[in-house]
């Protein structure tokens, strides 16, 4: 574009969104521009931040008949730099933060409709006020967008339960790359009308258009909710506990976090302040959580009962059960101060992989030991949703090595750890999606007719390329 | 295609998948061009019958050089003429029914590995048998196959509980409109790696390729499963019943069928054998399920408490509450005999409707007025899976009106109900899907936004459109 029709292009972005909703400063373009890690800042032409959805389209339709690439942001959470522009500074911005309202709770299908900047806790906040329960939930709750959470098709604490976000969402409103509206935001628990473009759009990353509103399922909300910590030899106990919980419990089983001995130490060393339930260090441990909708009575005796089985099976060395809700509260502080406790003792190499449950054991045996063949004395961090297959297993450097240095060596670690992902049948993006980050990991290890028909898809829906280029294709 | 290449052509899926697996005989074809219904047959140049995935892929390859077009079969039990050719004799039908092992069950992933032929109730009771439960479960259980379940998303009476099938499939093989094999046979809970192929190939209709295999999640048995029959004012107190149910017993409820006291009289004129449970007549009546991880014990009491607390309320008018699983089993023999009732009683206009479960009572009220204003005195069947929305709408002809007569009314009656169904934001196929049989309904209230977007997928994975033409789309 020349300078005079960018500027046009800016003059026609204002007078869609008004003036006060372009920024063009770099200063203030800054905190849309940099990656949630800080590891990365892009550049843009503008950051746009229109109200509604006709504005989205609008702005698309504009964009679409420039040529100008489109980069879609929600509260900029993600972890694969997925909603931040190249360094060409070609692309907007598009940050749909403004589109924030909760536009209608029907308690009676138990379903809302949200727009896509609404931000995930207000929505919970909201479903929760109307006496229900949105279950999903994740770290960067207080800031991420439901948006967001759509396009990365987020998991988080309970998918086992709930499923992942494409779970929990019924219909979608969205502006294609053409900026025509599609509006399918139904509130429907059986449609065969055709193919899934909902799920589609769910997970895409905004390659394919912009999510602008859905209509997201609600569930009752639990009565009683408690969490047990459990002491065990190795992960394959840790699998033997959940196949164990999973007939006794089934639905009821909302959570069942894996972490390691090595996760709790960190956490202990870094955050001496969180009380340690047991006295002495076990090789892992498993984080169990149980809902019942008839009482907290309920949830406990199904929680001890299982706990108990396990414990006289031999499955398990020892346990916690809390007897309260903030006693459970405090089990879980424990999981979520692992990342924290990482971040702290500093950087190393992340891996937010799944794989078949069945396969996790041998998986980590499998693993671990290559990595110490590759890295003598690297120590592995592993902790996730072992119920959901889902492993955050994360590499730190020998004792001795710098975390800066042993970072340099981020490509032969991931390419060990994903190589055997692969063997293993598993996926080397769990729940945070390809973005700009994976890309390259994407195409080595996807089949070429899968990234054939991905390619096709993507041209189908965005001929001009012009929805968030470079990331995942 | 000249007479020498059709030769030619049938020569080449003779080598392909062997002589005695291509059928052109015109009365050993008849079976596979007839329509489930048997109100419909086409016409095929051959019904090919590949052993394998491979073969499956070559026939497309053959296919795919010749311009033949391919319907893909399975039980043939669909009820939109989705899986049977045209009339114009082009096209082959593939049918996939010697692709029927199970090729693996993993039950410490909960997982199993089908191919596209394999019977679902033959599913149902590998996955039986091996401790666990395949929840899909539909009256045509017995004849339809998993790739015929996957290919409709079909749903069934375990929808409110586990989903649809779409719900309950991790990952599929599928050969492609190039006849290339994706083995996207995935067991994993979460896998963010890019776009939703699995998803798209499910309720496709085999219009964009062909599934050979999938990956199933297996849930744990429940230990006690119970019914009640509740007998209730409105259709306004059901939904009243589901809202006060739900909270109560979260997951457990597992079924919640709505049926009218037209079809309990239906039932009771056409099977006297079938004891009914009320000594009077009920304007609705709700078939409430609950299932327990726990005991037999524990879905009893839940299920009781919950239907005194309806009582009390003043929700529920009377209730039979089934004390042992057989007692169950015969309330769910009174709402499984209403189509075959209806059937005996002679033919009537069927819709598979959906609608957001708040919009129930009233959308009922709405469209009984305006088909009694159109056809005065005409009979509304209504039953269905109140908890999913989704309702079995079926209109028969006013007392002394001929049933084939009626039947020429289809048209207009069709408009009614569905024109009401986009009033209510509902669904004109809730789980039979489109096929042929609905696809000009479909173009008729779809927007264009949506159908240009599905056209534009269909092109880009079928550009040579032999995948299934003339269904969906």
């Amino acid at each position: 574009m020349v300078d005079q029709s960018a500027v046009a292009f800016l003059q026609g972005l204002r007078s869609i969104v008004g003036v006060g909703h372009v920024i063009t400063d770099q200063a203030d373009m800054a905190g849309y521009l940099a990656d949630w890690r800080g590891r990365y800042s892009g550049r843009a032409r503008a950051v746009v931040l229109p109200l509604d959805t006709d504005q989205v389209a609008a702005v698309v339709r504009l964009c679409a008949g420039t040529g100008v690439p489109i980069v879609p942001q929600g509260g900029r959470t993600g972890l694969v730099m997925g909603s931040v522009p190249d360094t060409s500074g070609d692309a907007i911005v598009l940050s749909l933060r403004r589109l924030n309202r909760i536009r209608a709770i029907d308690p009676a299908n138990r379903t809302m409709t949200v727009e896509a900047g609404c931000i995930l806790a207000d929505i919970q906040a909201a479903a929760a006020a109307a006496g229900m329960l949105y279950p999903l939930s994740l770290a960067a709750e207080g800031s991420c967008t439901i948006g967001g959470n759509l396009s990365t098709n987020a998991g988080g604490t309970a998918v086992l339960r709930y499923g992942n976000t494409r779970d929990l969402c019924l219909g979608l409103e969205v502006v294609n790359a053409q900026g025509d509206v599609w509006d399918g935001l139904r509130g429907l628990r059986k449609d065969n009308t055709g193919y899934a473009l909902r799920d589609l759009f769910i997970g895409a990353e905004g390659t394919l258009g912009v999510i602008t509103a859905a209509v997201l399922k609600l569930f009752p909300a639990p009565r009683g909710m408690l969490t047990a910590l459990v002491a065990l030899d190795s992960p394959r106990q840790a699998l033997a506990l959940l196949n164990l919980l999973q007939p006794r419990c089934g639905a009821s089983l909302t959570g069942f976090e894996l972490m390691s001995a090595v996760c709790m130490d960190l956490v202990a060393q870094q955050f001496p302040a969180l009380p340690q339930p047991f006295a002495m260090r076990h090789p892992q441990y498993a984080l169990v959580e149980l809902s019942s909708n008839e009482s907290e009575a309920h949830a406990q005796a199904l929680l001890e009962s299982g706990i108990g089985a396990a414990l006289e099976d031999g499955i398990a060395r020892d346990a916690v059960v809390a007897t309260s809700s903030q006693q459970a509260l405090s089990l879980w502080r424990l999981r979520e101060h692992i990342p924290l406790a990482q971040a702290a003792a500093g950087k190393n190499i992340k891996h937010d992989i799944s794989l078949p449950v069945s396969t996790i054991p041998d998986f980590i045996a499998h693993t671990d030991a290559a990595l110490d063949r590759a890295f003598p004395g690297c120590v592995l961090v592993t902790f996730g949703h072992l119920g959901d297959g889902n492993l955050h297993y994360n590499v730190a450097p020998p004792a001795g090595v710098a975390h800066e240095a042993f970072l340099l060596e981020q490509d032969t670690v991931n390419r060990i750890v994903h190589d055997a992902v692969v063997a293993f049948a598993g996926s080397i993006s769990a729940e945070h999606g390809i973005g700009a980050l994976k890309r390259d990991e994407l195409a080595r290890t996807k089949s070429p007719v899968e990234l054939g028909m991905m390619r096709a898809i993507k041209t189908a829906l965005d001929p001009l390329g012009i929805m968030n280029p470079g990331k995942i294709l």
